[in-house]
């Protein structure tokens, strides 16, 4: 399996289409997921290039993971949700839908089920103000 | 939220009772999930004490993504499974049942659903030989 640069996330990190951002800096970019699961459904996607984690730069993912801490407390902070799931899919079996690696913060409220994954598009006015709520808790 | 160590997985850190390990080091303990979501759900405990993500030391989590990653790649070798999903839930709303930070290593198979999170005990004989067979994948 191999890295195909034409991939919505890639084409994101390069600038070439928008997206709801939270957070950049030179290793990783924090947006929203337009298909939430729930509401504040954030992704944290390392800058260097991977499939997924079966095949990205151990030192890529040692660099990363406390940014992705870091994100899921502001999302808790932000939301206020009762928990919070990571997750991480690897190739299509197991749900990855984009091929570049990705890690889904998704809050959970007590009782709410979670939406599917890749389910329903989310409004933009909603997502914007979601990602300076996270953004300032940053 | 605090930790509380009279949780089961830290009892299997403590050597107070028994589990089906995989792979032990200074740092974390790799083991069989009894309550597997699909045939191979492998789990990886940090040794650093931390209720879970949102609590833990960003170092300890940066030390051990590594070895996730290693652990991903050798259920996928050892099961043949078509892809890995990565799952670690914080608080009990998301899912959490065990209260010592653990990252859920779950393989997908195609045609195969995954079975509810904590449901059915596995056959330990069947744990045993998958805990050896990812082993020799490590």
């Amino acid at each position: 399996m191999t890295y195909d640069p034409s991939n919505i996330f890639g084409k994101i990190l390069r600038g070439e289409i928008p997206a709801h951002k939270v957070y950049e800096d030179e290793t990783a970019l924090v947006m929203m997921d337009i298909f939430p699961q729930s509401r504040g459904h954030t992704l944290v996607i390392p800058k260097a290039v991977s499939r997924n984690l079966l095949d990205a730069d151990p030192a890529a993912l040692a660099a990363v993971i406390p940014l992705v801490q870091k994100v899921a407390k502001a999302v808790k902070s932000a939301t206020n949700a009762d928990g919070i799931r990571l997750a991480q899919f690897n190739e299509a079996t197991a749900g990855q839908t984009v091929f570049h690696l990705h890690f889904h913060i998704i809050p959970a409220y007590e009782g709410t089920a979670l939406a599917p994954h890749a389910g329903g598009k989310a409004d933009d006015a909603e997502l914007a103000a979601l990602a300076s709520e996270i953004a300032a808790q940053l």
